[in-house]
């Protein structure tokens, strides 16, 4: 492993977050709000520190594949143990597991809070919480990667792999640099469109931004105990869509942008997700229609609900927690099913369960007919047995998490419903799932230890368990597998 | 696929039931039974239409893989629809639906109950359950082959496969025939041996019987409403001996006879599987212990609980579902583990779960040393890649079908502990869940269309998926693969 490029990595890493903070700052100026001093003071110490771990540049910019991993996933708790101090140091949130939880929850875009009263908090603490969410959506590797080059040659790739979700990640264009700034633009541009038509909707400015952080993160914290459901129909109306856009893998995005439009209408994945989208919100608005007052409003809060937890961002209008066990039963599988590889939504991802489901296809035909010869293609191409092995044995670390998890916190005195819904909630980076922990309930009741689970879930959830997991891995034959990426 | 062959084998197989039919018709002559006309009435159908099918014996007694799979999966359900008709006829379960429910969750060895009072039922038909557990359990293919041989050559392995539990089943010896033999000689003496220990420790004569029947197919059907609850302490230690010992691999009795104790410490499967037992056995005692008057009796009812779901029996002598949210989970999660390959317990299987481990491990290894190489075992032979394949593509349908099933039940008004674990027990061939279906409850609040559902479950869990759902796949190119099997 090449430690200087690591901690030199991680400095510059403290040195961007120091320089974020500096917009909850201006918030808090704006508002006079008190909390401004502990803001100050985290910048301070992220400075110090940043600048103590950049002090002497790397020589060797090598990174290996294993570093890459390594550099995410301590990257991310570090972000997240620095960005908790300020909620503590103003005594906002006095319990620090607390504000950590609320900070992870942010970073990786769950939405799930501890706090039973969030309007209580100052603006500025708000505004933190959802900018959170914006740079934890789209990786704050990536965005760094997009200003300044990091490591050599491929090792931007390493990193920008460990961080970005999906089964199979590649480049947009041939230079990471290129990539990440493609990325960021798209994700900028869709996020100030969505402040402008919730703007014109009539919200106030600041709910409009921190908003559209939550959607564009796909996180889902809000600024209001009701969530979204006090605003108008307009605004729910616009949220949904872009929560639905912002699920959509950002290739598709890029392919719109170089106009390959027969590029978006062929790819199986995007066709999978607005399939299993749409058909989850008709079934579920005919299984509530009579709870609502008009089969409007069921499609409605059907459409708000379903795009807020497939997207994985958590957001919700109604409390769909009363819904009919049908209702409740899609809820918690399109929970699992997620976004689409390459976009800010979490969970399993659609483009794995298609590769799942033709794996277990070709399986059967091959069973029934021994001599036949069966590849598996996605969008015409054909995926690779390393693709293919990857995905399912990341389905089985999945599974194994969620049980594992599900028995750890079982040891609280709380009801199956919630539990189970709770690990998947955070493993998925969904936010709300239901019972105790249902759109109108938070995750306040649970002791510090099941809080710790579920950070550990969070984080395992949003960098896709490999880069988490391979930390605890012991690093055996080191030496022997030390490959330069140049 | 070998048409005439198929239908052969079907006939011989409707002949063995009404054979096995003439045993409850003994226990109705000696109980002065009504329902000992409605046993004669459907042993006549069997003789009928078993004697036409086999009239005309087929001159190509070759059959293929494929026909192996499909001779299995339609004789199971075959043998349920005829096995059923005497309840329905006689009256004591009016309705048909029921008594296919009754019958299929016999011979599948699950043990579920759509019945209110099962005390209601005569013992005739009490004995006609607790036998379908037995014929069921070790597979009735399995036992025509050990008397009369079916096909030629490798014919016999394909339905011994088919119809067998496990990852990869092998051969004890060369002949099928003896293999089967073998297996049906050591349940048999097992089956005995508790007989005569229950009836020692003050059973009737007729309890112990279908008790064990019961506990040797790891079935569960009781002949009381309380299941084992009232019986001796003495008595349901006995049972859950017995429960553990009928969820091991049938293989470990074989090599116990031939004096290979070594081979039977060195099985990982075999560790494992009591690894996890007592492991649950031990926490649960801890987390329930002041629910009990001592220590001992916590243990002895963890003990048996444990027992019993783990090796989806589904006998209780207590309310598991009033059980602390921690023993709850951990009886959830040694549900799906399941009992031993090749043994009478169903479930995902121990040695499944083992290879998914491993191949888990693997897989994170290889991706922070991606230049190692690293083979799979298990009790020191190398897992192929088929069978390594074929398990994770069993685990994704496993879970795919458990989901499906999950969504169609939940069409229903019940809750959704309710529901997951009503498709739990019955897709794992256990018996009760948690919730309305728990130990105390029953299946009979659901509808019709559910029940069948979980009729499909109870098929699909006990052939192990691939056999029911080759049936259900388009045989094309089924000339190309004709492959013979001499």
């Amino acid at each position: 492993m090449n430690k200087r490029m690591v901690t030199y990595i991680l400095g510059i890493l403290l040195l961007v977050e120091s320089g974020l903070m500096v917009l909850p700052v201006i918030v808090a100026y704006m508002y006079n709000e008190k909390i401004i001093f502990s803001f100050l003071i985290t910048i301070g110490i992220l400075l110090v520190s940043g600048l103590l771990l950049t002090f002497k540049k790397p020589e060797n910019k090598t990174i290996y594949s294993r570093d890459g991993f390594f550099i995410v996933s301590l990257g991310w708790i570090v972000l997240s143990l620095f960005g908790a101090l300020p909620f503590t140091l103003s005594g906002e949130i006095p319990n620090y597991v607390d504000a950590l939880f609320e900070t992870v929850s942010g970073f990786t875009t769950t939405g799930a809070s501890a706090l039973t009263d969030v309007e209580a908090l100052s603006k500025s603490a708000l505004f933190w919480r959802s900018f959170t969410h914006w740079v934890g959506g789209m990786g704050v590797l990536v965005f760094i990667m997009a200003v300044v080059p990091l490591a050599r040659g491929g090792g931007n790739l390493h990193l920008m792999r460990a961080e970005s979700p999906g089964p199979d990640v590649g480049k947009l264009v041939p230079k990471s640099k290129s990539t990440a700034r493609i990325l960021y633009g798209i994700y900028l541009g869709m996020t100030i469109v969505e402040i402008i038509l919730l703007k014109l909707g009539g919200m106030s400015f600041f709910e409009s931004v921190t908003l559209s952080f939550g959607t564009a993160g796909t996180g889902g914290f809000g600024v209001l105990n009701t969530s979204i459901g006090s605003y108008s129909v307009y605004c729910q109306g616009v949220i949904t869509i872009f929560m639905i856009l912002f699920g959509v893998n950002f290739n598709m995005y890029f392919f719109l942008l170089c106009g390959k439009i027969r590029d978006i209408f062929k790819n199986e994945e995007l066709r999978a997700y607005l399939g299993i989208m749409f058909s989850s919100i008709i079934i579920i608005t005919i299984n509530i229609h009579n709870m609502f007052d008009s089969i409007f409003m069921a499609f409605h809060h059907s459409a708000f609900q379903v795009a807020s937890v497939m997207t994985t961002t958590g957001y919700s209008t109604t409390d769909f927690d009363k819904w009919p066990e049908l209702s409740r039963a899609i809820m918690i599988i399109v929970m699992c099913v997620g976004g689409c590889a390459g976009s800010t939504g979490g969970g399993f991802k659609v483009s794995r369960v298609l590769i799942l489901l033709k794996s277990a296809k070709k399986e059967l035909k091959k069973l029934s007919h021994p001599r036949s010869v069966n590849v598996i293609t996605l969008d015409g191409k054909r995926i690779s047995d390393e693709v293919l092995r990857g995905t399912t044995v990341y389905f089985t670390i999945y599974i194994i998490i969620m049980i594992g998890s599900f028995l750890l916190v079982s040891i609280d005195k709380m009801d199956i419903t919630t539990n189970m819904t709770a690990v998947i909630a955070t493993l998925n980076n969904i936010g709300p799932g239901l019972g105790k922990v249902g759109p109108t309930g938070n995750f306040s009741e649970y002791t510090m230890f099941s809080k710790i689970v579920f950070i550990l879930n969070m984080l395992l959830g949003r960098l896709e368990l490999f880069p988490m997991l391979l930390m605890f891995m012991p690093n055996i034959n080191a030496k022997k597998n030390k490959i330069k990426n140049s």
